[in-house]
């Protein structure tokens, strides 16, 4: 079977979203309190350049390794300008609103959904700097950190154990945040041609198929209700009814 | 300052979601073909317990090693029970609706967005078997592997470079599907007291205040307002109700 060759790539967007940025996200930092595996760190930045975040601020006293790097693909831009702070009130001093993670309930603090924190982060103006704080990986944020935190919000994970490694905890929210971020998340899919288009493409293989005896007066009904479901179903682009076309008039004539 | 000890246990449960599970998340795959990092296996399985999934194929002949063990935390069941094969088509033969995920747009098949394959997902009876698939690190899926997809879905990101972590696109797909999957995610925070029990706090804070001198002729009525104002932004708890009170009622009079 041979078929003029057909322009597959009309009509279709890459699927990244570039530029669309709703909630400002270059005014969010990352904080990590004292994380202990630098494969983590690299894996942080990396979230943070898929999802459009640049800021990564590091609370203890430690040097990046090779391994951050090695797992920072693409991103060791954001490792390499990150500055580390000795303790977790200077790291936010200079912001207007903080977020800690937990994985657990606190005594003493009310703990709200990552949903509600992005709600919350929605209400205020657009130039309110804010800050994203996650803990240690085995012991979390302390009380005495979670009090330079304005909410204390949580990721719903199933079951007590395990919970969402850091990497993890930090692109879930990410992702939430920057979901809310861009209007064009939906992929950009050639549109169907018109109805009467889809109905001709449909009407010319129902003739192809009685030509070839496939229709007869018995199934004519039957077949032809089956025939419009499916490619009804399918939506048909312009490419669609490219390659159905081609299908069907050259490739069936030529058996 | 001393004030009765206060129960801030009262109304708050715990931050995981059990049991709920409308999408039957039980007759979901997770498939990995030929993946080369061995701890991104071990946090794929990590990813899947925390989201609610436990079945994971493994296309490729090779061994799991103790990094894979090491970064399945709380998970090495799913590791230990995972099927492997040798090639895609076998381990999806069983499966009725297979996705897979792909980082860049293809020549020749439609992709969708994670969003529209879990809106596909859900037009599907319950019991329908449905096969995730995620390619190599490197490679990610070849057409020939796509082909064995129904549908084929990519995760938005910013820019081209660099494309999600196979483990992070796994712990993507899986959140995106547990968020439908249970209704009861949103936090379960005390809730407000009436509306009568609030005013009645906050006028006994207003008496406090009153006794002290803070609030009199000249600022009454604005002073009302900022603490009505501030007061009723909290939507007291009952918890909030007995901390304040505490603190209006002993705290300020033994100064």
């Amino acid at each position: 079977m041979k078929f003029a060759p057909l322009s597959y790539n009309s009509g279709m967007k890459l699927p990244y979203v570039p530029g669309d940025d709703l909630l400002n996200r270059s005014r969010f930092s990352v904080i990590l309190v004292n994380p202990e595996n630098q494969e983590n760190i690299g894996l942080v930045a990396r979230a943070m350049k898929n999802t459009g975040f640049s800021c990564l601020r590091v609370v203890g006293k430690f040097k990046l390794t090779a391994e951050a790097l090695r797992t920072a693909v693409h991103s060791t831009d954001i490792l390499k300008k990150a500055p580390f702070y000795d303790s977790l009130p200077k790291a936010v001093s200079d912001l207007n609103l903080v977020f800690g993670s937990t994985v657990r309930l606190r005594k003493a603090f009310k703990v709200i959904t990552i949903d509600e924190a992005v709600s919350r982060i929605k209400t205020y103006p657009l130039d309110t700097k804010i800050g994203l704080v996650f803990g240690n990986e085995r012991t979390g944020l302390s009380d005495s950190e979670l009090r330079q935190a304005n909410f204390i919000y949580f990721i719903p994970q199933v079951s007590r154990q395990p919970s969402y490694n850091l990497a993890a905890a930090v692109l879930i929210t990410l992702y939430t945040l920057f979901r809310e971020s861009a209007t064009n998340l939906l992929s950009q899919v050639p549109p169907p041609i018109s109805r009467k288009e889809q109905t001709d493409c449909i009407e010319l293989i129902l003739k192809k198929l009685e030509k070839r005896g496939f229709l007869h007066e018995t199934n004519r009904e039957h077949v032809t209700d089956l025939l419009y479901d499916l490619f009804g179903r399918l939506a048909l682009s312009e490419r669609d009814r490219r390659f159905l076309t081609a299908v069907f008039n050259k490739g069936l004539d030529k058996e």
